[in-house]
């Protein structure tokens, strides 16, 4: 592997809440996953982080969620696909609008919290989803895990499809995520973190919580903004990767 | 005056909760302002409005409001223009995505309830309001009354206007509608309300609820699909204006 | 079985949405349970509500549920019993402010929607509502099915219960009801609803969709709101037990 | 005067966003105003901040605020006066039934943001406010300005009230406060601040910005929590007024 993106989730804050450290995660990512206003983010906010990220010239995504903020989307909820289809395509078109306005391409798609979990196992959520994606810009590539029902629902779709790395999240053998309520779930160790994302773009391999090796190609590495170590895990991911010849890029240079 | 437009305000229907008589209505209308989720409308509501409207080969527009849903968007608030910039902006675009799902294009915008009466009266308020369209998309047509706010500010960004006539309510001299709160505001007599129609478009006047004969051209009529004679009042405006010669289309054919 | 109560769920309009024939089915009823702002129903409407059941000589109690008013609470989410406390312990305050400042006791409680059905199978649910119940008021009577984890909780804390048997709903075998995706799972014909009833105070028991006769006592009968013959089964209901010689009588008066 | 409340703003944050330093600024203050989740505060946050503020031993007063957690109840609105009468009173019995559950009186009321700056000049929707309380528990007091609507308001219903002085606000010789966007509005340096106490603690006076002396006595000193120097001048002013014989108390023991 040559090249790599190195996405993270931005755009977070709410009215006079601040969460995350967009602006400085910004300098090191090479792609984005924008909240839409339902879980997390309001109009204001999608503003100025489409405009902060257009400046660092990462690509950008949308990040739809559940309108839950007081649970920041990570509850389950029991949707229909047609609720889910619709609650997506709103808030795509939302953040569709402020790329417009800043003539920007919007790049991929990328669910949040319990509708992305939910949506992994789900084929009818994760067809709903790609279905929105699809009746509005067939060019927006979908990012998930590889080992998810997306990756199969953006196949039937023909859309663009890209997996993500999490590196800062054990992984189980059937190459899902430990529950984060698990310990040994969320790695915190920058330079572990770093160390197995390395394995990965270099071996295509990860070793799972068990000793498992899995196999593990994934064209973008995920860093979660809300892991207090997210930022200098970001920098040493970059720097080491840089070091061993493998260039990062946004997701849509790389397919 | 050969066509003019009838438009009405659509898609206010809220999860459970029914409003409107959107279905019946869309048979008489030329051009429909659609909810976009703030002030009322959810995502499936928008969806299925947007396929009946086209359906009927009628003009959609997008109806941004203020997120008070308790208030359907009727009560003032005071908002700076970035916030009003950038809700109105996030409305378009989740209104706009279904259009795109749907491969209808979006004809015009028409702010809700206190929004637009403020912003009728407040340069500052109808210029954020016309700068998010047109930083969204030039060819959207600003649909609001002539003796406005709205009209000053389109021009000065060079987007497309359209004054339109409300049929149901009274004016003042000034060019501005009676307030709701006062007796006779609301015109339900369906009759007088087509008169009055007929009235502004063969001569381009109407009669001020103080006798004042008013000078009024409108490209748009607007009935208040929430006024419980709104049905026989369109009907009516409908049958009597093609008795006269003068045909229905949507603005953007009349512009 | 001399005296039975009949409640309905109320209070469930929003703004300028209105749902429902409350005035009409307060001329029947003895007990309503009324939305807390959650779910459904906003302070206006709980002030205006409260005041008519008040002139009615209705038992008032709390109808807590999710918040999602765009499902109307009606889809499951998966919420912390820590939560749940204490969201139902917010919205029992917010309308125990209602009946205090009308000069009216709180009867009841009981939860809505998803939020209920949930609760009836998992008594960490059940437990976390009936635990809120009672730090607030030990003498609040829960109101649910008797086949439920409501009963054991609210035994488990010494708190008063009260069955509700379903006049509009099917039953299943176990006691629980058919749900309401399938054939034949809400009952609409009155006559067939009521004959149900006057079997349940007679004889103790209820014939299940498959034949089964289960033995099934209740203090209270609920008829929804919601269904469309609500009025004419709640009327044929009170007359049909009152021609058998069984009084109409609030719940608090029957324990 | 020997005795006097020191009071602040808590129990602001909101799901995943903190905001505020509400644990150490109560081991300063007498009195606690806690948001009742609608400006912002949610029912978890509201159980955890009566707790605290209850092992604190300070008075626990209820802060609503319009239904705007987008801008923080920072935004005016125009409302009825039933309609804040009814905002107001359920937010009153949502915080009660915390304070219930954990055995805690209700000490106080006072409103937020834009609910309360609009009150203060506005007779009316004073009245409704009061009208609440009053209707809710008649020993509940009114904190708010001496120069202020509240003040009429409390006594036309003899609902206790408890002037305020804002140690961190410039004074406009009317009594009212130096509007927030204005230069030297917001007073940041604490030594300053707690000066000002001690002037108006001692001789009954404050002096304005344009040097004009105004004569004050307040019941209680407020000091808002998300000024940034909040907790160095919380505890400037604790220790400045003990080492002048002033002890600092609940309100409700200094009336």
């Amino acid at each position: 592997m040559r090249s790599i993106d190195l996405n993270s989730d931005l755009g977070e804050s709410f009215g006079v809440y601040t969460i995350g450290t967009d602006r400085r995660l910004m300098r090191y990512i090479t792609s984005a996953s924008v909240a839409c206003g339902w879980h997390a983010g309001d109009p204001v906010v999608m503003r100025e982080t489409v405009a902060a990220a257009k400046a660092c010239g990462i690509g950008i995504g949308a990040h739809p969620g559940y309108q839950d903020l007081m649970g920041f989307g990570r509850r389950e909820m029991k949707l229909t696909p047609v609720e889910v289809y619709s609650y997506v395509l709103y808030q795509l078109g939302a953040l569709y609008a402020f790329l417009q306005a800043a003539d920007v391409h919007l790049q991929h798609l990328k669910p949040h919290g319990a509708l992305y979990n939910q949506a992994c196992k789900d084929e009818q959520l994760a067809g709903a989803i790609c279905r929105a994606v699809k009746d509005f810009d067939r060019d927006i590539i979908i990012l998930a895990p590889y080992a998810s029902a997306f990756r199969g629902a953006a196949e039937a779709l023909d859309l663009p499809f890209a997996a993500e790395f999490f590196a800062d999240r054990a992984y189980q053998p059937d190459g899902s995520l430990v529950p984060r309520v698990e310990a040994g779930a969320v790695i915190r160790d920058p330079a572990l973190a770093c160390k197995r994302v390395l394995q990965m773009a270099q071996e295509g391999t990860v070793e799972c919580m068990d000793g498992t090796i899995l196999s593990m190609r994934c064209a973008s590495i995920c860093v979660h903004g809300d892991n207090e170590t997210a930022l200098e895990t970001v920098r040493l991911i970059r720097s080491t990767l840089e070091q061993n010849g493998i260039s990062l890029r946004p997701i849509k240079e790389l397919l």
